[in-house]
């Protein structure tokens, strides 16, 4: 171990420690147990570019454990990737500075993922080298490797002890995806104390129950141990490996070993006396020497290099195979699908009663030749929720072209690892399972919104319209749930026109992850639905007069015993206007106008018709207006008489518009 | 395996094959393949009185894979469970039968918890492990083991493949819970086909790494073998035990082996095929031998000695240690905690500014004396969400009397667990973790609610509150979420006063689950607030006039900006109401009279003020109304800079209130 690594490794420590106490918040012990490993994986194993963040053959890495969000910074900043300067790492945790508590992608250049939660970042290493894998099943040749890199993930015992690690990383080990390499930062603390009082798995058996190549590093602090496991590691591509670092949670400082050193600031004398001990100067904060600056710099110059050979080889790929240049292209285009709009064979339909999940199936089948990135599965439900992409073959260890994705019962790990799959850069992934489920879904659905990924959410059997299997199966809040989510549009379309339009919205989103929620029953076609549908919410059956007795509001299934309510309300003389809203976050977004012409403030008798919560639904019928919606859980019995048992009947919504007239 | 055991494993078969076909839906092929382990544990291994389904001490048996119901039920009637009899069987799926799609708890006689979404029931197994063994640790006296029962969990391939279920068992592992047995029905077979293509991993490995004894059955149907590995398994009482039991889905019937086995009825000639290989009449349905019901009265027999030997042991307990009597039937009050609504020293506090976080820790340290049943414990977090409860020592392998449970960062199998716990019978148990991973904690809670299970949910760092961790920590449509589940109460107190009415509403709960959602961060005392919170809305700062010119419904930390706008107000001649808003849902409970006198439906002007998604708020401030909220996600900086930056400020209430005049 030479002195000049020595002194990289310290000055990454601290400057995370420094970082960390300007704050006055943060978490120091990640930071300075696991510098070494990943000063010895940047420097000497990752290949990329500092100079260009977004090389699309770049070694990914993921920093699961995202409370040692310091740690990254400092790496960042040595490493020089979007000059991070050491006055961003003084504004750690500040108000809109570019080092916020948690790395933020697309906040800070390097930061290839959003962490924090424990466990997504082992998720969505694995989606990223499942991408890494496609790509290259479908690009590369003889001679040009152009899709060729690996996928790093590095998180603790927090990271080990979620679900998700388990889902995901159990995928891995089945598909075998030998470019996945975790780097396992194992200090034995936890907040509560030492991992004994909850955690005494033995780790790398349960990998190697998995299917991974497990490797061992003694010393944490040993970069010679680091570099042969990372390379042994390497090595092997037909297993994903794991390598246990043993490490010392906040290690060199006064807190070494305790779990206090996990999430406060090791307080002004602990610093001090941790520079002390690394032999920095301890009246300087953010101090670097100026050696090892010089050092990364080097480094960095063969990193360049690395990237001006592929550049070459790319070059000549494309001279030597025009069609997949021309391939290539369409799977990095951002704006592929927009002209569907106007494409008529997208938006034919067949005019009879269909389930919107048989629809979605149809309109899946059409985008997968119209956009070649368009990749996703389900949690093993696909012949449930109709996702199956006809002759584009199964993803597996064995053949890696196949653009059906089984996550197996893994709704979490899917979400996680399809947020994976769209931060590669390439494919434009959809996830799929009962919409019951997006319970499991929506804690990587919200880093979904939160990253502003386009991914798709296929979340079929929509209400009590799933019938026999009961209230466990059955989602009743579950609109309310995705709804109120910031940045992530819900869309339960009533027919067709509706299903193909949610579709077109989702696979043309750029910042703004999709779920389409669709029935398992047949629904009828609707001669007033159309393409407005992606206003979010729209006339489907006018009323006579232009300022109508009553509104009803309905979405999805229940918008067919509304537009009964309306022509019997019509035998009585009750002129009434029939919404359509398959997408209330859309409908907020249309102006002002738009949005009084289809619910006139004036007209106060308003009735939203929804087989789910009332929740959220106050803001369009207001204190003057009624709702025909689920009060309690669902029941087991055929759908029928569940709709009818709740209320969802042409004669209930009738006599509730006359309530509130 | 002698005549009459093959005649009742084949009686199981065909009584779940016909309910299916029967009801047209529903689940065959775990039934056909588990049969012969499932009559195998409930003749010769489980210690249960089906004449006494709630006996305390029976052995617990938990149908993780739910679906299976037909298997279930099946055993029910065999059994005489609650008189479950052939015409229920029929009755399988439909309305109001007591025979759901899927088990539910309380609603059919010997059903143990609620099961369907898979792996949901390990968790719960290892809950009511975990009780046993308290219970049994604060009980058990030489001789006198009145607590001493085994748990069983079966699932199949799908409740392996969900995070929960590594996540519950490796806890289990780590508590060294031996008397929780899993039988796990491995028939390699799921919806999408072979297991191969989503799950290769070596299963007993992974239960060996998680410190299991794991034992194999080769052939499924074979009893002795089943029985063997039973009584190996029971005999460890130093580990928990994983029994693979090799089967085949759909055994017996044409389907067998096949992914279409699972989830469809298997069609008339296919159950007659099933009949006739059996040995069955294939003309009659729903027909068991006359031989196999005598043979299970024998069977019942032994059982009913067996609890009427406990109870001789049991009374002489209570001669013995009359104290420990006395105390069993205080952990048994369903009622225990409702005096405390008058108890001056509960409703006490120190009238300073605190953090309802730190209040809440203040309230369960005084519980734990009052509720010796009352158990708990955080994913990790009890430092930050100040649940530990003094000197009453923690739950560990080597001590199962400790009252502080240590989940490790596992949210959702704590709230799995956490359920398990309350099914037991004898414990009130909450479960902790920061507000935002409620998102994990979802799927379990939704149960819990399903169930009437009265868990307390401890979640703390409530909003923008959290701070510098930023928008992966700050929760924003949490409160939507929780919310707009049925039978879910959620409570965000304001003050001291109305967190102790949170609680004192969830301990005497008895089948409303609660979230008492809580500050980090110091809120001041109010004057005006009561154990008028326990309405979920009351006045807390009046108008001077009876009809307010405005009113303003704040909650949790956003009263003291709206009592400062009022004050504001005031001076400008606007006669503001405050109405502190903890529980909606408690509110929406009220009488019309109560809530109109609250928030009369004259008085527009209403703005809410809630620092997260508005979602949910138009019911109260309607449509002419406005609130102050959260209209994305959160950011990293300091509480107070995150407040200002998002408008939670006295002025912006003001000049909201203002707006709608």
């Amino acid at each position: 171990m030479s002195n000049i690594d020595t002194l990289s490794v310290n000055s990454l420590r601290v400057l995370a420690a420094d970082a960390v106490q300007k704050a006055n918040s943060g978490h120091p012990g990640l930071p300075l147990g696991a510098a070494a490993m990943a000063y010895e994986l940047w420097a000497n194993h990752m290949n990329h570019n500092p100079k260009d963040p977004k090389w699309s053959n770049r070694d990914r890495f993921v920093l699961s454990g995202g409370h040692g969000s310091a740690l990254l910074y400092s790496l960042l900043h040595l490493f020089g990737y979007g000059n991070l300067s050491t006055k961003d790492l003084a504004s750690f945790r500040q108000l809109d500075s570019l080092t916020p508590g948690h790395p933020e992608y697309g906040h800070t250049v390097g930061v290839e993922a959003t962490t924090g939660p424990l466990g997504a970042g082992m998720a969505m290493a694995v989606g990223m080298a499942m991408a890494e894998a496609h790509l290259a099943a479908k690009f590369n040749k003889e001679g040009y490797p152009v899709v060729d890199h690996y996928t790093f993930a590095l998180g603790g015992d927090g990271c080990m002890m979620e679900g998700i690690s388990y889902e995901s990383m159990s995928l891995a080990g089945t598909l075998g995806l030998g470019k996945l390499i975790v780097l396992y930062d194992s200090n034995k603390i936890s907040i509560e104390g030492n991992t004994d009082i909850a955690f005494r798995e033995d780790v790398a058996k349960r990998f190697e129950a998995f299917g991974f190549q497990t490797l061992v590093v003694e010393d944490g602090n040993n970069l010679e141990e680091i570099s042969a496991a990372i390379k042994a590691a390497k090595a092997d591509t037909t297993r994903p490996a794991l390598i246990t670092v043993k490490t010392k949670i906040g290690f060199g400082s006064p807190r070494e070993g305790m779990a206090s050193a996990h999430g406060e600031p090791l307080g002004a004398d602990n610093v001090k006396a941790l520079k002390e001990k690394l032999g920095f100067p301890v009246d300087k904060d953010f101090y670097v020497p100026e050696e090892v600056y010089q050092h990364i710099e080097e480094i960095n110059k063969k990193s360049e290099k690395a990237e001006a050979e592929w550049n070459q080889m790319f070059a000549q790929y494309v001279k030597a195979y025009p069609e997949l240049k021309e391939l290539w292209d369409k799977y990095h285009d951002e704006n592929i699908g927009e002209d569907l709009l106007e494409n008529q064979e997208f938006w034919a339909f067949p005019d009879k009663p269909e389930a919107t999940r048989n629809l979605s199936g149809m309109v899946i089948n059409r985008i997968k030749d119209l956009v070649p990135g368009f990749v996703g599965g389900s949690a093993d439900l696909s012949p449930s929720t109709k996702t199956y992409m006809k002759d584009e073959g199964d993803f597996s260890k064995e053949d890696y072209s196949g653009r059906n994705l089984h996550f197996g019962v893994r709704e979490l790990a899917m979400t996680g690892i399809g947020n994976g799959l769209a931060l590669h850069g390439g494919l434009k992934p959809f996830v799929s399972t009962f919409f019951v489920f997006s319970d499991y879904v929506k804690p990587m659905a919200r880093l979904s919104a939160i990253m502003g990924l386009p991914t798709t959410f296929v979340l079929t059997h929509d209400s009590i319209g799933v019938g026999e299997d009961g209230p466990t199966h059955e989602p009743i809040e579950q609109l309310a749930m995705l709804r109120s989510m910031p940045n992530f549009t819900v869309f339960r379309p009533a027919d067709a026109t509706e299903t193909i339009a949610g579709w077109y919205y989702a696979i043309t989103s750029k910042k703004t992850p999709t779920a389409l929620v669709l029935t398992r029953q047949n629904l009828p076609q609707y001669a007033g639905s159309s393409k407005e549908a992606l206003k979010g919410g729209y006339v489907i059956a006018p009323s006579k007069k232009e300022v109508p007795d009553a509104i009803i509001i309905a979405s999805g299934s229940e918008v067919e015993i509304s537009v009964k309510a309306k022509e019997e309300l019509k035998k009585e003389g009750i002129d009434v206007r029939v919404v359509s809203m398959p997408s209330t976050d859309l409908f907020d977004m249309q102006s002002k106008e738009y949005k009084e012409k289809v619910l006139p403030k004036n007209v106060r008798a308003r009735v939203a018709v929804e087989a789910a919560a009332d929740f959220g639904w106050g803001k369009y019928v207001g204190l003057d207006g009624a709702t025909v919606t689920m009060k309690s859980f669902g029941a087991s019995a055929p759908a029928g008489e569940l709709f009818k048992k709740f209320g969802f009947t042409t004669e209930n919504v009738v006599a509730t518009v006359k309530s509130v007239l």
